[in-house]
């Protein structure tokens, strides 16, 4: 074991955790030696004393110094001096360790190869699920596995909104500025409930399990904008909960990626993990299946896992980014909305008059649609019957044609929502 | 990476699935060689193709042979050939892995020892919770954290019969019989309902968490025998979920720990953890709260942890053998009954009589044992009425002087049950 000159580069909460881990009592402060910072701005009070380290005003200089072993990135954001920073780093030679998604789901394969090229490493563990040691369990103890799927929530805001919107019946706006008044939620809040934060993540997982590099276009988004209190209280009338589940499941020889709120079954390992936690359910053979939850965010559980990646370092162990189980490159299905097949959540608003529900339901018998259940609600008010109904499993297309002809019919007050379901 | 030339004792179903891993398309097979294999008899139908491979009688001198790099004990048991085998192979250099919990927990702190005297590593992920890989998540995904606590439903075999118990409403004696004809129960189930199984494992995580070597001797064990329907039916009712729970918990400058059975919160991670599978929770700072689901046992799972472990030998990432979060040798808390602080659960049957509430209620008074609820149902038979109660938190010693002075009561039919609450 050797000791690590590491520059941290990023002082936010999560770099202020991992001083305090490297400057603590603990594991981390014997195989590491913080030599360099850098962050935005040298002025803000710091809980930890950084006086005797050597201050960077720019990133890229400290992730080339010739006094460090590793550079670990904290700054966030797929490009702009993370980016640069990161490069510099692996074409100096030095292995970087970052909790930066973002970065991977976008430049994944241009920085395994210019790591590959110099010798470096890239550990990422901080990037997918915060605290939990996903990207450990699915390319270390699973490394024997064939794996079939790996889902999870993976967005602690969001799924903060929903269990708040749950439990509370209040709209996705009101609990979202409630999220915003917390901490919970950005200012700017569409990179979380886009999805497509969750789709970043998703995508590092899926190159792990499939076999690499990140394919984050291939993934079919959707977030939670428009999902209302109808929708969680209906799906807990069916014995269900609505998560924003990520995705990335074999389907013939393709891997295909989706971020979508879904309603799982009440046995679902996901069902029940609330707030802003994150969990991840990983199918494989011979395994079977595995879930972890934990902490997916904030500044202990992720400085819990730049410390894990740097201990490894310490030991040098060390592997190709993206390796894992996935044994070759996997083809990454092509977002292709329809294609998926499974039960469906319908939630209509209609007018209230006289013979609304046979057109709904003729219409829905002429496509084939076959129901499962269905719920006629009490008028919201003179205009609007809200009507949420089940299909028994179907192709999505055919779902969408049927949708398509309801919404040309002058009693839908709104376009249809969907949402697959999931056990 | 280099090759691993493996020897295989012991050729259950899990040795079995470890040979088709070996033998398959996967990634072991592109990292071990399987050169030599024991078992104790050659007769057996076996669904792989043995044949090209070396036969040796005695396991002792397949661990020796020069021909093998690693070891691979499925023997089983703490004593007897397992540990012969497991010695040999480690005094002559070669690496060990093993599923062997009684093994390890019984000689740990011997075999860490020839095992770091000899230069050689002892792998385990296959003895702790089967297919989870909970041993690497603790030493290495949260290196840099301090473990306040790990338990876990550790024995799949227990769980399966409380949950069968708790749906079907049928006694623990038909449960078992039942779970003995499936197969999720050994001929002589006592090494599992005891909970000597789940100590076993307890106490190997609790070596790696606070700093080994294993002590089972300081572990508190109670098993599932004197679980009736009533108390699955009483907890449900309380809001909560029987499980045998194992717990290693720091406790001042101490480590406690136990296996015993415990009423879950409904929310609880474990609380609906059902069927044959297991969980493990670890509380740490700074990663907060993290749960881990999967397959405790069966020839996949535990092949697959087995597997991880070769994979990782294959990149010569070698660590001593209870290296983990855990910074010094941790001073395991002797066994004393009567030291938990808790609420508590207890169920009594008394007699049917005028005033026998009254007697219980002052008597419990007299020990200042504050209730938190009370219910007594209708009676079984003419003589017999049960009560379960619960109460404030309180030390268990106080609790126990109370029920022996309930005990020389001449209205209670049978000696109370007592269970810890944990939320």
């Amino acid at each position: 074991m050797s000791m690590l000159k590491i520059g941290v580069a990023g002082l936010g909460t999560v770099g202020m955790g991992l001083l305090k881990l490297a400057f603590g009592q603990g594991p981390l402060a014997s195989v590491v030696q913080v030599v360099g910072v850098s962050a935005r701005t040298l002025g803000r009070v710091r809980d930890v004393d950084i006086t005797h380290l050597t201050w960077f005003d720019d990133p890229v200089e400290l992730a080339k110094s010739p006094n460090i072993d590793v550079f670990v990135e904290l700054i966030g954001g797929a490009d702009g001096s993370a980016k640069d920073a990161v490069e510099a780093a692996l074409m100096a030679g030095k292995h970087v360790v970052t909790a930066n998604k973002a970065l991977l789901a976008a430049h994944g394969a241009h920085l395994a190869t210019l790591a590959a090229k110099h010798g470096s490493e890239i550990r990422y563990e901080a990037a997918v699920a915060g605290g939990i040691p996903v990207i450990k369990a699915l390319r270390e103890g699973l490394a024997a596995n064939y794996i079939t799927s790996v889902s999870g929530v993976l967005n602690g805001t969001c799924n903060f909104i929903l269990t708040e919107m749950d439990e509370s019946g209040r709209s996705f706006a009101e609990v979202l500025a409630e999220a915003q008044r917390l901490g919970y939620a950005e200012a700017d809040p569409s990179l979380d409930v886009s999805g497509a934060d969750a789709g970043h993540k998703l995508s590092i997982l899926s190159a792990i399990a499939f076999g690499g590099p990140p394919d984050f276009s291939s993934l079919r988004l959707e977030g939670i904008e428009a999902i209302e209190p109808i929708d969680l209280e209906s799906a807990k009338f069916l014995g269900r909960r609505v998560k924003l589940l990520a995705k990335a499941a074999r389907v013939g020889s393709f891997i295909v990626q989706s971020v979508r709120p879904t309603l799982l079954g009440q046995d679902h390992p996901i069902a029940r993990v609330n707030g802003a936690l994150n969990a991840v359910v990983i199918d494989a053979d011979p395994v079977g299946r595995l879930s972890l939850v934990g902490a997916g965010a904030g500044a202990g559980p992720t400085a819990s896992a730049v410390a894990g990646d740097l201990i490894d370092l310490s030991h040098q162990d060390t592997r190709p980014v993206f390796s894992g189980p996935g044994q070759a490159n996997s083809r990454f299905l092509p977002n292709q909305q329809g294609s998926a097949i499974s039960k469906f959540y319908v939630r209509l608003r209609v007018a209230d008059r006289a013979g609304t529900i046979a057109k709904i339901t003729d219409t829905l018998a002429k496509h084939l649609v076959s129901i499962e259940s269905f719920l006629q609600k009490p008028p919201e008010d003179a205009a609007r019957v809200p009507i949420v109904l089940t299909t028994q499993p179907m192709a999505e297309g055919d779902l969408f044609k049927a949708m398509a002809e309801l919404s040309r019919l002058e009693i839908m007050v709104e376009p249809p929502i969907l949402m697959p379901l999931e056990d």
